[in-house]
């Protein structure tokens, strides 16, 4: 892969059964135009792929890394051990705890090791593409206007919301 | 201020009694050569110079915003709804429920604005820098390279502990 | 709109999926003749219209303020932010930890800018209402009368109950 | 008591350990000219001299009850049963569980009796002077003024702060 | 009533609809033969006649109480008030936050006035009623004998189960 | 020991550094001159002694249990699954959690197996005693006037306080 | 039964509707060869059968137990109180608090007596059965190498998953 | 390094200043003259030299993982991901939350990747040693022997405790 076609966001969960919420970042990706790859890895399962697809991906010219787990959530964490790059971290409701462990698992990184971190669930889903955005339109200012355009209509329609 | 002169960080803190904490982020962007502003505002009591400053940093250059803030800590999310660039929370531990308020407050943004959210307190307040640093490096592939050697810094440092 | 025609009580909600709840804010200030209104109206999404909202209504001759919201609830505060008259805070179940979130983030307001929390949800709703007509009772007795009046009727009922 | 001289505001909390927290609410209802009287009582060591001190500070012409307690903390809970007039309530911290027991204990009330609660502890206590002196000055303009001249001054001294 | 007729065991709970909870708490007092009386009072709307019939019941022999109630659980706390006679205490899951509430507001008693708690919901409901027995069955040894027969009883169904 | 001289309280703590606040339970048992025995006896180092203490005392003629246990505190379970009598549990504040772990651990017991759980800490250390004094009370009518003596001098003592 | 024929893991559960997640842990230990008995015995309900089971079961030749509890979930303790065996205990969701209270009451055992702890409910009954065959498979290096197909196998899974 | 003559325990940590709470894991093994290394190591900053060491210490002998981390504690995870040999998970109390963060990042553990999590802090640190000699035990009976030395060395100091 050239560094021009590699995709400028990776987004990553740790299960399959996690992508009904993660499709939620790709289409927020795909909505805005921004290249992405989605894959599922384990920090604990395949711990050897994970680090080498950090590490070639970073290669390959991806900018911002996504990464979605419950539970023990380590997998933004172990991403952010192998690259520099912004890593985003959205916390999944597990089988308990109502997404408290995987919020404070996500979140409380150790000094020297950041991991910005988004709402639990669908909601922090989304906000991860739209701040993988936000860091690409640094670079790319039509990026920029288009999350704009998005927060206008956003506006507009509470402004037009009718209750009953 | 003219554009080039902007620092590229702003540093935005509810009161002058989060510096304590908040220096760190100051120490590490200094560290790193990273141009920044450090500035106490309030989303509560200062909310429309709140806005003001947001916006025309916004239009001097400034790419990320680091706002920290304790108990219903609202400044993060008034930050994001005056820019569409990445926004940085700090929780901090403030008089009682020790942070857990504060990253609530910080980090369960709905969708459509997202918060980066880092660490409550200090270790929070450095990851938030060394985040705004990785963003920057995007752009600025010297800043990645310093990244990668304060990692190298830390990593030597740990494998020389000699414990006892 | 003339000042006494202004409705006394202003209810805005985060997003219209909160309407579900809120409509028994409506529906207890209705049932004791209190004028209001209510709206749609988000922190983050429309920051400027909320600012706006709040300070015509204060004009327009509102006295007391009810705002709901849920996840990192921050919309009672911004609402208290631009006023200062009585707010009220009406925190909601959100997508995870069962309002915790939206708890602490309504009332762990700093000091200087009170927001009055009522329970999480539907009690809340109602809670709100009746405080902000206990507020107004202050002025018109006749509002107490009619507190008094629920009261005693909610005290016959359970004293009617019959288990079984 | 003539109703013209009776205390506008009645600050009442379950033991006089609370008093280091609850003179800051006296401060600021003294300093905004607003008359209080404050007063140890139980919920549930005088229950019945609580709630005739409720009924007589009614009928004397008290608007406004704050109520501060700890613990499994009833006591706004119980002033508020016997007044429609509104109940502002202040969690203070225990022994224990750093003030989630008793905020959840005062903020949790069921439908039918509102209590509105304020931050744990010393923010609460000054928020709730303030929040009683907002309902007030819905009858009394210049209150609410001092409040926005006091909103000022905050904001003033906010921007006039230095950083190092 | 006379005396010897009294309930040794009146159960009180703050809402019509704990008693699908609660009749757990009936049924259990039934089965060992327990005089009960089962009542629907609330501590903030009814308080009057909460403290007017525990004190009838003392008078008329009720020897313990047993009080339920979910959220800013008050009941248990305002029962112990008016009676230096035990006091059980169950937190029924509310309408938020699964039972947290409930059992901080009812368990976190200041020192003076004990209220011995039993688990939160249906767990809770049959303890009370098992626990106000074993405190009949001081001064009654045939109903502690009938408590072991019980606990033999359940042990041998333990010691029976088939796990397919 | 004969029957008429066995302590009517028997008090278990689960490790010797726990009676600086269970002392405060045998200071309030003595003050009421209801007999008493204080052990440090563990539910998981001594469980065939503590099975034996329990059995033995019950023999004896003790009336009422009280057990004492910080983390996992499992001691008021094992020594309610050993007796039919009443036991009373003090959750204490144990190396972390604030006593949220000792509390949930002695209160939600399954059904079947009650125990009366008593605040975190000193405020449930003095509890205990009163509630067992209260259970004791049925049988010996003095002990409940003392128990209202002792209110009394309670709420004298409230209503004398002056705030400054 | 001979110490070559007695099930090397034993698996303990406080009650039979345990059985829908504990049979997890069985069928785990079926797929690995791993001889077990399961068994439901009760910390509270049969405490000396329980006891008995444990002394049987490590005189017979078993090597690991595994507890399963929830609410205030004493089991693993108990269980870790007769032996010095290794004990691994897995906290169930009980009727509230969503596991929160059964992992404290398992993890949070005083210095002396350890259980190692596995996840909530169904995600720790297989690793508490892994775990077991862990600790197993450093005499027998045949369990170990299958513990490494299954992993293999779990890693091809994951890296075969396609996203739609 | 011979097979030999490899230190039966590995004992990690992710920080110098843990060292403070796991050299009583230390002590702990020397009492029992079990053979160990203790090293720093970090999921985070040196995820690659900790690979390397766990799968080197696997292939010197190495038989028992403990790992000891704070905040998103995601060390003992990261070791499990590397040996299918047990691996003891030690939550230590960091920066903020009690301990609550660095107990869910350690227990909640997906199913495939088990790690047996003891209590936070120092009884944790204790017990880890101490579950590991238990696992070790199954081959040396003479460490169980010694196990049972200090629990009765442990039941004798209590049963010998005299309170005042």
């Amino acid at each position: 892969m050239s560094e021009q076609e590699a995709p400028l966001v990776a987004v990553i969960m740790g299960s399959k059964s996690d992508w009904e919420t993660m499709k939620h970042t790709r289409d927020t990706l795909e909505k805005h135009g921004v290249s992405h790859v989605c894959r599922v890895l384990s920090a604990h399962r395949t711990p050897q792929k994970t680090a080498e697809f950090v590490e070639s991906s970073v290669e390959d010219g991806t900018k911002v890394f996504i990464a979605a787990a419950g539970g023990a959530a380590h997998l933004a964490g172990v991403v952010a051990a192998h690259t520099v790059l912004p890593v985003l971290g959205v916390p999944l409701q597990a089988w308990s705890l109502d997404g408290l462990d995987s919020l404070l698992a996500t979140v409380q990184m150790p000094r020297g090791i950041p991991v910005g971190t988004l709402s639990i669930g669908k909601a922090g889903a989304i906000n991860a593409a739209l701040l993988a955005i936000s860091i690409l339109s640094i670079e790319e200012p039509e990026l920029g206007k288009k999350l704009w355009e998005d927060r206008n209509a956003q506006a507009k329609a509470i402004l037009a919301e009718k209750l009953e």
